[in-house]
């Protein structure tokens, strides 16, 4: 095991539904040690991979964003979310579907901040429908950059965001695949690659 | 002038209404060497003080108090905010005004992340009216911790928040104060310290 497939069965809480909780730290209470870990791990892994800006969403995963942009000393830009506001001539606007709150979220981000030519990494701290990270490949698609990766802490790997993500070709890169949890056993089990 | 009052004037566009819009570099795209400058301003000026913990409010506080825990080697908790949820049994709850969304927000923090006896370290991105502040503030407090300090990139001089914050006796350390602002000739006044 790695050391956040560790940190996931030490601190992580399964709920019924299919629901883990790493809010301990991962997104509520942050834990500055699995932070640097984690961006260390996607530096190691996307190596070789130009990066010009870390892309993310709020606001989960602006705090692994943050400690990878100071590993490759690039800006990073975090997509907003929620607002009611449609496609402007300043933004650029995609949609994302939220399960957990049952409502399409707009998914935007400023024009000036990502250009044409940009080699973008995407991060988020966790993928499962895929729904806000295809948003973010989106957006970087209508800026005319490319996206150099896809880093995720943490993928559920019995939805279906991750196969959705491979077969469209992109090099994504989770950390912690999670093929099936028992609430009342509290047994996790990670995929094995 | 300090290096964050340098970018404002570099690269902050005033707007009509005593707006600043610093999404070019603080909270939308973040740009990480004025983060890492920010978090050791920070460090230098609450130097000698016991910090547990850092605390501050999604999403766009997170990129500092993410540099700033990196620095002290401490969590973060990121309060939550805008849940319709009232306080329950596992949650502190407290209430701030949105000026800018014109209605009451929940601001929130689940109770295992903050504990008695804590001394913790509060900051943001913006002061102006201090409600979100006063908020953190008073989660603090039912938590039984101690606030250490407030930690703030840029404070809107003209409004309220810092001196509510400084009569309260609270420790405010703001690295630029902005005490006026002219949209038309895109000047501003810092508050000479």
């Amino acid at each position: 095991m790695n050391f956040l497939e560790e940190k996931i069965l030490a601190d992580g809480v399964i709920k019924a539904g299919n629901i883990l909780k790493v809010d301990n730290f991962l997104n509520h209470q942050i834990d500055i040690d699995i932070m640097r870990q984690i961006a260390y791990e996607f530096k190691r892994r996307f190596r070789g991979k130009a990066v010009t800006k870390i892309l993310t969403i709020e606001a989960s995963g602006i705090a692994i964003a943050t400690m990878l942009a100071d590993l490759y000393d690039v800006p990073v830009v975090f997509a907003k979310k929620g607002e009611t506001a449609n496609s402007t001539d300043d933004k650029y606007v995609s949609h994302a579907y939220s399960f957990t709150h049952k409502r399409m979220n707009n998914v935007f981000v400023s024009k000036p901040y990502l250009n044409a030519g940009e080699k973008v990494l995407i991060v988020d701290d966790f993928l499962a429908d895929g729904q806000a990270m295809l948003a973010l490949t989106d957006i970087v698609k209508q800026a005319g950059a490319e996206v150099v990766g896809l880093g995720v802490a943490i993928e559920k790997g019995q939805q279906k965001g991750g196969s959705l993500l491979r077969e469209a070709g992109y090099h994504l890169e989770s950390i912690a695949i999670i093929d099936g949890m028992d609430a009342d056993a509290q047994t996790i089990t990670f995929r094995q690659l």
